[in-house]
């Protein structure tokens, strides 16, 4: 589907997420003739929840973040490409600060309701009022018209060559909650050292920790489970924000199964946008799924499959969808221990490569290369230790069953255009 | 200079290992046309010691190499390219018996004498008796001509470009001690997963245990802090060998300081070796060398020079001499913890670039860019923990110190070359 029509899909798909307003400007950090500034607006303070980098080298805007996020309220998310603000010192404080002060003044809240992302070039400041002085401007021009969600996906892009927008819909004790997510980020790297920034919003009627337990959990199994190569940004942030104008009663209560429905839409959601992302991947040409099923727990399914995911190895061989199963050995036998090739079986996509230490009898080499060549792919791996699922009950027309036991991870291929876009970068 | 002169220049070098033969013979396996078979025969056993990969997946030979190294003696060495044995069950294992069964008895030796490595395609089977039937004939042309030492190096390369030798020269006890090592690799990577695998020859009369410990100290400082990829190979070993020729006493101690100069030596040695193999990375254009100062321990310091090492964005950056020194504060920023901003201080060859949280004032990056036009370039980061050494004093003129709170890793950068390897494998 065309990126338009895509967009016309989208924008008459009747999601709404009621309580906030959104405005999108140009402010010229970077980008000359497009939106590069968003702004969100929250009619009165809502829950929110957040996610950040684990690095040291956070940048000024996540460290802020992770700041307020204790306060667990939001009236207003303001978001600029172009520059990511980071390790920028002091200048790179006073910057957020600005931003914070103008925001909560003009909206009449408090600065610990604002919050703050910059994606873009490192290392390099930029004048503050360039953000400032477009304020006032938006947010009288914020509206919650349903093209603004396209606008806000757009304004946020740097090296994306698609926006990336998730709605659904679910219901809670019967009422509906609509839930709109938008990403950036082509992979956890691009030519500009790509955040990943990810931003979901919903009506539903939840307390900031619930919003929180459930933000966690959908992380980890998405956009902390894909992986274009492993260099992870200073600026990667993910928030959610529930603006409570669904008609369902109040939930504080994380395991309160009225929520069961919210949780799986949500994590479908994330998912999605995560899926997108790696897709997304500076010169991507496939996507990779990796089932790691029957180790020892979540952690070690998961060490494993991104073991294989991120391998140049393997990502270099599926980009010829040559079926170089030995590489795929090699990845598993590096990432883990208690595990024996005796013990282990491959598979990929519906072909079982390997068992009991060696590639079985009647493997097919050409039927793996021509599986290979299909844009989406999945490689499936069983550990052998605990023995909750079988490799041949898991195919490429089914999700794998997840358990504790099991993990799934998203990566893409590895080919020229990777390199070649991330080393002409600034040149 | 080209390979021909630099391969006479190491022919008329008078070094030679006294107590051992080699010979090499085209059997085919996968090679046609050039030696791919290499044994070196032991006149009576002598020290041995080795290191293994840390792979679940290990070959055969290196399940065969730990096993007997136990027995600390060594007589005979077969090295086969082409083939790497690996994931081959339980055929893989009688290859390898047969193998060793075949030298033990031609050589009148026991089966923990005989070492055994394979490099090349993994997962599958080739006929041992293209090894075992060369073995009389090898048994008898094994010679002990300078020359041997070239085919030697020659015969276990798959995709290598050139040959890895390297000989060296101390004195223990005022005795001149001899040392030759030969390596293959392109990396740890490579279009067949090109196995690392290295080989050291000495006269020195030490005992295995003193070998042992030498070259555990210094794998660690060389095989094991290069890098092309963070890819394992499921073979990668690296034998030393001691004949015991040489005049002086026997050394039983690894404290004993008449082999300080030896083991200085060893480590120079095994550092070049690995360097080549890092300079002949498929596609690498330049060797870049990480030191890391000032840390919590050598361990952390060798966790971040690695990160910078392995981080597919920074390895781009060079590749188009580009001083994205944003990725690398992104790559230390992901690496450990109990750093900060503030706190850390990069510098690019003789180029101060960041320091208390931001850029430096007089930045040029007119200047850093022409300078990492070279073929190797230096990378200093100073972590500001322990503070041992001055960044200001590290230069690309001298070489770093290396103390308790420090590490040097060398890695390459990665372009379009790498990937068009790697991929083309077997198309």
């Amino acid at each position: 589907m065309s990126q338009l029509k895509s967009e016309q899909k989208i924008a008459t798909q009747k999601i709404t997420v009621g309580g906030m307003k959104i405005a999108t400007a140009n402010c010229g950090i970077k980008y000359k003739n497009r939106d590069d500034l968003l702004l969100v607006i929250f009619e009165k303070p809502v829950a929110v929840a957040g996610l950040f980098t684990s690095s040291t080298m956070s940048a000024s805007p996540v460290i802020h973040c992770r700041n307020i996020l204790k306060e667990k309220q939001a009236r207003a998310l303001i978001v600029n490409s172009g520059n990511a603000n980071a390790f920028t010192g002091e200048v790179g404080e006073t910057i957020v600060q600005k931003t914070v002060d103008k925001i909560s003044s003009s909206l009449n809240a408090t600065s610990s309701q604002i919050f703050v992302s910059s994606t873009g070039v490192i290392g390099e400041l930029f004048d503050v009022n360039l953000i400032t002085q477009k304020i006032d401007e938006m947010i009288l021009q914020a509206n919650d018209d349903k093209s603004m969600i396209i606008k806000a996906s757009k304004a946020i892009m740097t090296t994306d060559t698609k926006m990336k927008l998730v709605q659904k819909k679910c219901l809670i004790d019967s009422k509906e909650v609509n839930i709109i997510g938008f990403a950036k980020g082509s992979g956890m790297i691009a030519p500009n050292m790509a955040t990943m920034l990810g931003y979901i919003f919903t009506d539903a009627n939840v307390s900031a920790d619930v919003l929180q337990k459930i933000l966690a959990d959908i992380v980890e199994k998405s956009f902390n489970s894909i992986t274009v190569d492993s260099d992870q940004s200073t600026n990667d942030t993910v928030l959610a924000f529930a603006t409570a104008t669904a008609e369902h009663n109040f939930i504080d209560n994380a395991e309160n199964q009225s929520i069961a429905n919210f949780k799986i839409a949500m994590e479908e959601l994330a998912i999605e946008l995560a899926k997108m992302i790696v897709i997304d991947g500076e010169g991507a040409k496939k996507l990779i799924e990796i089932n790691v099923v029957n180790a020892t727990n979540y952690q070690q399914a998961k060490i494993v499959a991104m073991a294989i995911a991120n391998s140049p190895l393997v990502k270099s061989a599926m980009a010829a969808s040559d079926p170089n199963w030995g590489r795929i050995i090699m990845a598993i036998g590096k990432s883990t221990t208690n595990i024996s090739p005796q013990q282990i079986k491959v598979k990929i996509g519906n072909f079982l490569i390997a068992e009991n230490g060696s590639r079985v009898n009647d493997y097919n080499e050409a039927n793996v290369h021509e599986y290979l060549k299909k844009e989406e792919v999945k490689i499936i791996v069983d550990l052998g230790i605990n023995k909750t699922q079988e490799i041949k009950n898991i195919s490429t027309s089914q999700a794998m069953k997840q358990d504790l036991y099991s993990a799934t991870v998203w990566g893409c291929d590895l080919n020229e255009e990777y390199v070649k876009i991330n080393k002409d970068y600034r040149s």
